[in-house]
């Protein structure tokens, strides 16, 4: 595992330095993680948390990092010999890997020594902005073909990281396998690729191309058609090869369409495929596909069994950064809670105070969520009496729900330092995603315009806020 | 440094199979990558060949790699023994980091083994699309800003190689520094950072907070005014404790903006800050930038010093994935060449065939850049007699040059599988470009809508391209 401690904004340190300097840097805070709403997303698929338990349980620097951090030449002798044994000492709590989870809910808290606490905020939100970036992008394409979607992107991922954690995360959105095989003996991820186009280039005839990889992959030949013209050529190319696999006792496992006009194309491949007697052969198609385009050609009624998405999805192009922010909630003062507020002319923009928990609730008889619900840590929610909820900011708006059961949606990822966080196979996640997103209403993952889901405040972190405003503006 | 020899598609390693089942994977095949045009971008700054360089260098798999594909079952134990013991053997030649690059030209070629050179195809095209792209986007906003642009995006890079290869990147694409530490150490990058609002929410007025930050950094003090109230509260208690810094014998560094109208915010704080007799403070901005904001902001006289660029930038929002490609353009039988092309229905997606070289024109009188020229390998281009250009479409349109100079724009990066790319500092690669930029009419490098400058081919090239067209209809 590569040393990620100096993974960060220089400006954790100059304030570290500060907050040393001052004799405060030991003192203890808690910082949320949350999104804002865009108009793009309105629920995310989490992701990110085993990456974020594993970093902060290696947290530190090395004599390098120090001796780089001495020649900046800002920091004290003083405060790099305090880096120089610094471990990560705090807790985090966080959602689950796959977890649905909606804007302005702390999906991730830490609670350690102030100094602490910034230094890991950087890694943290890449970490998790990426990872839940792409697992949202791939639930939504997911969910526009019905399954059947490889993720192709590599190369045209942003680095290797980019490639490999994004990987990591569109299994966890859906996706059924991955081309990138260091993300697949990484995590686990089922691989799948056959042939480029250069393949049936270096051979004299296309006809020969298929020819040559059915001898090496009986078993497993999956031709790719579109290179001089599919319908003229590739097709009948590869109907000729699956036969003759057929006779030597194989069954062909399809064709891949990687341009022209997927619709058109893949209705008269399967077509021709189900005439020559393939009616098992599938047709994969790639090129340039997301969501939007996934559900336009079915639409149109392509004959599609696995799509192969590349750079829309790996980059998650129409939306690159998810904008997670990391914010004071509190700090600790003889171990009394100060609940912090963070002030903006922007209503939205205004932080929830305070240590908090946060709760899923479902309708027991139908099993569907009914709202999220953040209270203030040591606040219980009684699933035994009727519960009033108010829209968080224009409170008149309210509801009474009955009958409903209510879901911590945080754990304890690190506990004094150490994860404990159980390693959990990303099949897991994604069934665990798939499960869940079955008890939300269809309305709420609908791609465009969808209902918005409720992220209410109990009564007291209601007030709580309301009284840090008030004060907030009388200063 | 990370293994990353899995770092490809799973067809690089199934098409493996295949040659190496057919005899063929020792042929030698010449493979180029090269930009398609689109919208957005018209000339690009060429990155990350020295990650492509040392990748090369170091490609051998470990003998879990081959335990791990192995259990995939779809590879011979034959094939498995030679992979263990497969390293790059071949040579790469590119563009220079900062090299100004456009469409269609090939700005990086590997001639190898064909085993390898299809292995490599996808690390290669993830670095090389990666850091172009974001020295590109760089560029263009250090364009708009004319100088002062920090990289400040790692919190919403995708992952950490997206965050500190991006840094390198834009460094070359002029940036001045980046909050990012770890990049900094890996690439020698000035870093810059100072607070953030949680310094300000965390201590009981704003006014202690700046003078607390002024104890631990008297001579770097950079303040950051819009945690309440920019011009009511930030810029008079910044200018406050700029004054009691000033008795104290030193002089403040700036202030920073984060929110707000940038414009009127700005032009407000440079008068407060002049009045006051800091005429000389800096002020910095941040908050959602890219290169059109930077140009709308200036346009209305916005008083900012020095730009910090997040998100827009580290994931080139606008246009998050460079199209990069990499095909075959030629294989050897016998040490003879026979050129491949990659036919479409679309004339511009018809690669050049065969090995080629990439000359730049340059006019001799004005040392201005005229175009850039694509040659067969071989071919000379003689600067003592007028040249006469075409269109390599529209072949009609021609113009004959005199007086010019020639320049190769690739130079041997990788040479029988070892690294000879000399190591070259960033800074310098960042000057390379600036000084390479100075030789285009800026014309070419407008914002909207740009002239295009002319990428031809030689008529030798033309003639190759041409007739294997014509065969490959005839086929």
């Amino acid at each position: 595992m590569r040393n990620l401690t100096l993974l960060t904004d220089l400006y954790q340190l100059t304030m570290g330095q500060g907050y040393f300097n001052e004799g405060r840097h030991e003192e203890i805070a808690v910082f949320d993680v949350f999104f804002r709403p865009n108009a793009l997303i309105t629920y995310s698929v989490a992701a990110g948390m085993e990456q974020v338990a594993d970093y902060l349980d290696a947290l530190s620097f090395t004599q390098d990092d120090i001796a780089y951090l001495r020649s900046l030449g800002c920091f004290s002798e003083d405060y790099l010999r305090y880096l120089s044994t610094l471990r990560f000492t705090g807790d985090a709590v966080a959602v689950r890997e796959g977890e649905i989870v909606f804007p302005y809910e702390p999906i991730l808290s830490v609670r350690a020594p102030m100094i602490q606490a910034q230094l890991v905020e950087t890694a943290i939100l890449t970490f998790v902005n990426h990872q839940t970036l792409i697992a949202t992008k791939a639930a939504k394409i997911v969910d526009a073909a019905g399954g059947g979607v490889m993720e192709f992107g590599l190369r045209r991922a942003q680095g290797a990281d980019a490639g490999v954690y994004g990987a990591r995360a569109a299994m966890i959105g859906g996706c059924v396998g991955t081309s990138n095989v260091y993300a697949g003996k990484m995590f686990d991820i089922p691989v799948s690729g056959t042939m480029a186009h250069s393949w049936v280039m270096n051979f004299p005839s296309e006809l020969e191309a298929f020819r040559a990889y059915a001898r090496s992959f009986p078993d497993n030949c999956l031709l790719l058609v579109d290179t001089y013209d599919t319908l003229k050529s590739g097709m009948p190319n590869a109907i000729r090869v699956f036969g003759e696999l057929r006779a030597a006792g194989h069954e062909p496992k399809g064709i891949r369409l990687d341009s022209g006009d997927l619709a058109y194309l893949s209705k008269e491949a399967r077509r021709m495929l189900d005439e020559a007697g393939f009616p098992k052969a599938i047709v994969c198609a790639s090129g340039d596909l997301d969501e939007h385009s996934i559900a336009s050609l079915k639409e149109q009624g392509a004959k599609i069994d696995s799509w192969g998405v590349g750079t829309k999805l790996i980059t998650s192009a129409d939306l690159p950064a998810l904008g997670g922010v990391y914010k004071l909630a509190a700090v600790f003062e003889n171990g009394k809670e100060i609940p912090k507020i963070k002030l903006s002319d922007t209503t939205e923009k205004i932080t929830n105070p305070g240590v908090k928990e946060v709760y899923r609730l479902y309708d027991r008889r139908l099993d569907k969520a009914i709202a999220d619900y953040i209270v203030r840590a040591g606040e219980t929610v009684d699933e035994s009496k009727p519960l009033e909820l108010f829209h968080p900011v224009e409170t008149w708006k309210r509801m009474t729900v009955e009958n409903f059961r209510a879901r911590k949606l945080r754990e304890p990822i690190v506990k004094d330092g150490k994860r404990v966080l159980p390693a959990c196979p990303l099949s897991r996640s994604a069934a665990y995603f798939r499960a869940e997103k079955g008890r939300f209403w269809e309305e709420y993952m609908r791609r465009d315009m969808p209902h918005i889901y409720k992220v209410d405040l109990s009564p007291a972190l209601y007030e709580l806020k309301a009284r840090l405003v008030r004060e907030g503006k009388e200063n």
